[in-house]
């Protein structure tokens, strides 16, 4: 039966101009993909009995430790499972709650375990492991980082020290501070694990290598001698697997454990390194594309959320007005401007993990014929993209949170869990700070490169064209656009280019004119050289927007296309205006743009708003999340809002143990403590 | 025995160059008040056993929603009769969790359904009701917000219908939407509550007015007929309260509890009301009050942690630097920036809100003798520092969380709850757009009156003295500040100034210019109306922080006074250079700071930065945390982060249990899940 809430959703959604299926294909790569891929969220969900949206999802009855890595436990293997059997990798970045790497035990084996066998194996070494992972007999780790040392590779204390006699590598943690800390899977589900540790032989300290260890027994899971295991305890999301710590009492391991590809480790003791791993990176950077695409779909789930909610949540405008009839709160600016600019950036993310999936299945292609010269600036990209999304998309996850009010503040609201497994991306496989320095060391190398003529990445050709003007201030300061002219992506485009070129090259010449040293220099100009890395990636991430509006299938209709061109628009110019906007001062400090110009904008970003209002819906629905994968009480595709809360909040166990068994009073809470207090000074 | 982590404290802690007793001395009101909530945090403490810091506390235990209410009923019960038996209100702000009204059952009775009464009752009500509140025999809630209606109080659906012939009201939910959702201890521990419903006599809708309902029997707690209570489930944090529900099914209760000093409701049905109750605007002005001070505690309490951690946690730099040295983080500039800056703004909510408390005081006075009006002023004060407060804090307390890295994101790192607490103030008790949208109403006001030549508050005499240059465009545009100027606060004040009154006026203009109906204008420039109410709050905050800093009691240390001076110096500059700052652009559209004058500001703040580096942790210190009440494996006093991790860690019951009872395995976890997945391809 339809209610006022219903009602106002089935309005909201008849108001878009597209068709929504459209968009759905291209965001999955045609309409066969979306039939796959909707028949495994079918199954696996039917499985794990969560498609009732009237039923409380059990996440939120308020569990335990344990309760949350049965239920990881449960969900990854059925989505693992139907992942071997129908052969698809939906749910390598699309389990119920997104991410099967991280939130479930069974999904590092491939990305992690696997991935570094086969990069930095021997063939007999991948022969050995590979098809036991491929069968799932083998559940990998991978330990890296430990808990005194994260980022800083070279810092690790963990040794896997020879001994020429036995043949064996002894695997030590000497330090309470080097006992591996954070990895997925590590404390209580794995099997196996790849261990960096300092390889020594002979007293000779030859740094950092990869060791494949076996944890647990295969029999009975029990780690095996010497080998501490455990759970690292509760985190702000990600408690279906179990992140876990190790530490090494003299674990004896054969020598032939070490991947030895790149560095050879003879029985002799004689040890020969064969150059750099480069294969190596090619993990890193497909994991950090991974993150790049999941960060996306996590905004686009928020936003679903949060624009559903708005759309039948009607609220009065509280002062002024003196009539009590209310408005769908997604009608009020502040509430629409910020709906869709997050919503332009779910899209903008999901356009350049396009790009990124293609840039990277060319370095792949490249690097198998042993180029790798395209590494670099893949490294710039990757590291950029991931601190940009992550940053971007829990900053945008938390604020359509606070768009939903208080209700957004109850884990039934499904964004709280959304927003935290967002910031976890900020820190992991890289703190977002460390990589912004990467992003400037590579443009430092750009331009350090281009002043001694050498060769530069094609994909940096802007910087080479115009750095010159930059340097020798001939550039000319003020854009020259005005009126609609702000609504052509060449002006976009001009605009953040400028604002890049202006930055890179004033952090460059702050570094390199300094007396100081340069880590001295470096450190004194971070943030510089953080707001320049910043600058160049934005506009990497416009220009790939741009461009795939631009080269649109041929197939795409008018309507969508000029939806996708608004949303183009939309992204580029709210970012100039926003409040909240992260270094926005630095697009006008130096006089682009005046204040005229500026204002001009804020009209244009009005009016692409009201263009864009009607096509919210259409605009999250086109993500097609399934109900269970959103788990949210006011996110829901029908919009029954109300009642579902009711509903679901009535199935609470607190709730239903109080009213069943104890005529609504919650029996210890109130004898232990309350009661006593009412009493007290009778 | 001392560490190397222990000793980097030692160090850290001695480098300052001022005494942290007599800071926080300074904070807490003198050296006796100092003492006596140190006593009352010693007592309180030891009597829930929480003393112990190697201890793991309970709520990181992974337990369930009853686990936390309980623990929530526990530690309420011990500060709330520790407070009445020692008379001190340590705890109405600063419960182990820092505030007691919304993380404890027993905290609103005070603040919400006393003050009700208090204000809104007439002699003989409050003789009824009040000596029971007083002692302990009523728990109270105070019931507004219904599931479909937050803000816009005229909204509600409840209706509390008189029935002449029994001299009744009968309270009714009519509809879902209408169910009372949120109250703080509603669910299962409040005997009474203020009840927010629409009078009705005669078919006349007379709106909403306050009606005292007791909900559940004294003897034994069980809901009084009609009445059904319950929990609204897990939330973000405050799990230690149950938020709750209620609905009313004819509920009978007596006329006289209608609270009739405003609004008289006689036995033959006829109405009267006597004027508005301006007082009870105190009961929000003073809860607006207790957030602004408790959003700053709690800023403080994850700065404190961040700090403590980055003064012990060492790493490399990653790159550039081929040595394998490590350097405590606090010395990258990223680092030291952001938490120094958040450290700043702590202390700008602290004196800003020991001013507001100030203010406050006089505003009572002068509404006991009939005077109100001073309420309009207060009332924009209090809308925009809430708002201000609480998203500083919760944006600040996030940041500083990423800064501890992966370990932040660990529940036992203490920050994730504070964030998770921090972020709720920004919706509860006014949504905070809602609340900006009020100053910017305030604003107008005065600039209406100005333009009629009527009277506004003292406190607005900026706007009077300067709108009109600003208004005719006479007002000098640019700043004249040139080097050192800009460490001069009376420069800091000016140019935050220029910005308030250069966009108040504008915004203004905007609306009362356009030929639309003013509640579409309103709304065509929500932004522009909301970045001038920021700007005048920004100046007020700026404001108060100097004249805090000048008129220091003439006791405090010379080393001291600098320290502050400088920490004001970075809170008004970094807030134009930060590229997180909100609204940042405004400082220069216009072009009042140029290119120059800005990257002059940055080496000032550069050098400020260098100046405050060794007094970080006596900043933080001083504000007196204990271990108990920062719950942080990373912030103890000590600095002995990595052995408390490891302890705390392996206490947590999923390892107790495995390592105990199955020699390392999670056995439901392997025999259901893992085994099948290993097994299934053999």
């Amino acid at each position: 039966m339809k209610n006022r809430q219903t009602l106002l959703m089935e309005k909201a959604r008849n108001d878009a101009s597209f068709n929504t299926l459209e968009l759905t294909c291209l965001i999955y790569g045609g309409y066969d993909n979306v039939e796959r891929r909707r028949a495994a969220f079918e199954r696996v969900e039917t499985r794990l009995g969560v498609r009732d949206n009237k039923k409380l999802p059990r996440c939120y009855t308020g569990y335990t430790r344990e309760d949350a890595y049965n239920e990881g436990l449960e969900e990854g293997k059925a989505a693992f499972e139907d992942g071997l059997q129908h052969q698809h990798a939906f749910f390598e970045t699309m389990t119920p709650r997104c991410q099967l790497s991280n939130a479930s035990p069974f999904g590092l084996t491939g990305p992690m375990f696997e991935a570094t066998v086969r990069f930095c194996g021997l063939k007999e070494q991948k022969d050995v492991w590979l098809p036991l992972t491929k069968s799932g007999q083998i559940i990998g780790a991978y330990c890296q980082t430990e808990l005194g040392h994260g980022t800083f590779v070279r810092g690790i204390e963990t040794t896997a020290t020879f001994d020429q006699q036995t043949d064996k590598l002894i695997l030590n943690s000497p330090s309470v501070s080097s006992t591996k800390f954070w990895p997925g899977a590590l404390g209580f589900s794995c099997t196996h694990a790849i261990v960096l540790a300092r390889l020594v032989v002979n007293n000779t300290d030859h740094g950092p290598h990869f060791f494949v260890v076996q944890l647990r027994s295969l029999d009975d899971g029990t780690p095996l001698p010497g080998i501490t295991l455990g759970d690292i305890g509760p985190k702000m999301s990600y408690n279906g697997t179990c992140n876990g710590f190790a530490s090494f009492d003299h674990v004896r391991i054969p020598r032939m454990n070490m991947l030895m590809r790149y560095s050879q480790l003879d029985a002799d003791g004689s040890y020969i390194r064969h150059g750099q791993p480069q294969l190596l990176y090619a993990t890193m950077l497909a994991l950090r594309g991974v993150i790049l695409k999941i960060s996306g779909l996590q905004l686009a789930q928020a936003v679903t959320i949060a624009t559903r909610y708005s759309v039948v949540r009607e609220q009065g405008v509280g002062f002024g007005d003196k009539s009590t009839t209310e408005t769908v709160i997604f009608a009020y600016k502040t509430q629409h401007f910020r709906l869709l600019t997050i919503a332009a950036k779910s899209y903008a993310i999901f356009f350049i993990s396009e790009a990124y999936r293609k840039e990277y299945a060319d370095l792949i292609l490249q690097q198998e014929m042993s180029d790798h010269s395209g590494l670099p600036y893949m490294h710039c990209l990757a590291s950029g993209l991931k601190a940009w999304s992550t940053q971007t998309v829990a900053d945008g996850a938390e604020d359509a949170r606070k768009c939903c009010g208080g209700h957004g503040y109850m884990m039934i609201s499904g964004i709280p869990d959304i927003t935290a497994t967002a910031t976890a991306l900020a820190t992991l496989e890289g703190e977002n700070y460390v990589l912004w320095q990467q992003v400037g060391r590579y443009l430092f190398k750009c331009l350090d490169n281009l002043e001694a003529r050498k060769l530069i990445e094609p994909q940096m050709t802007y910087v080479a064209e115009q750095y010159k003007s930059y340097l020798n201030n001939v550039t000319p300061k003020m854009c020259p656009a005005q009126g609609n002219d702000f609504l052509d992506h060449a002006v976009q485009l001009s605009i953040y280019r400028h604002r890049a070129l202006r930055l890179m090259t004033k952090a460059w010449v702050s570094v390199r004119s300094s007396s100081k040293p340069v880590a001295e220099a470096w450190s004194e100009h971070m943030l510089s050289i953080i707001d320049a890395g910043r600058a160049h990636i934005e506009y990497i991430i416009l220009l790939s927007f741009v461009n795939a509006v631009a080269t649109l299938p041929v197939c795409i209709s008018g309507e969508l296309h000029t939806v996708l061109d608004n949303l183009c628009s939309l992204f580029a110019l709210s970012n100039l205006i926003n409040p909240t906007s992260v270094n926005v001062i630095s697009f006008i400090e130096d006089g682009h743009l005046s204040s005229t110009q500026l204002d001009r904008t804020r009209s244009i970003v009005s009016h692409l708003l009201e263009r864009l209002r009607p096509e919210a819906i259409a605009l999250t629905d086109a993500w097609d999340f399934t109900d269970a994968s959103l788990r949210s009480a006011l996110g829901c595709w029908d919009g029954n809002v109300y009642e579902r809360i009711m509903s679901w909040v009535k199935q609470m166990p607190i709730n239903q143990k109080a009213w069943n068994e104890n005529q609504g009073v919650y029996q210890p809470g109130w004898r232990e403590w309350i009661e006593p207090v009412l009493k007290a000074n009778l």
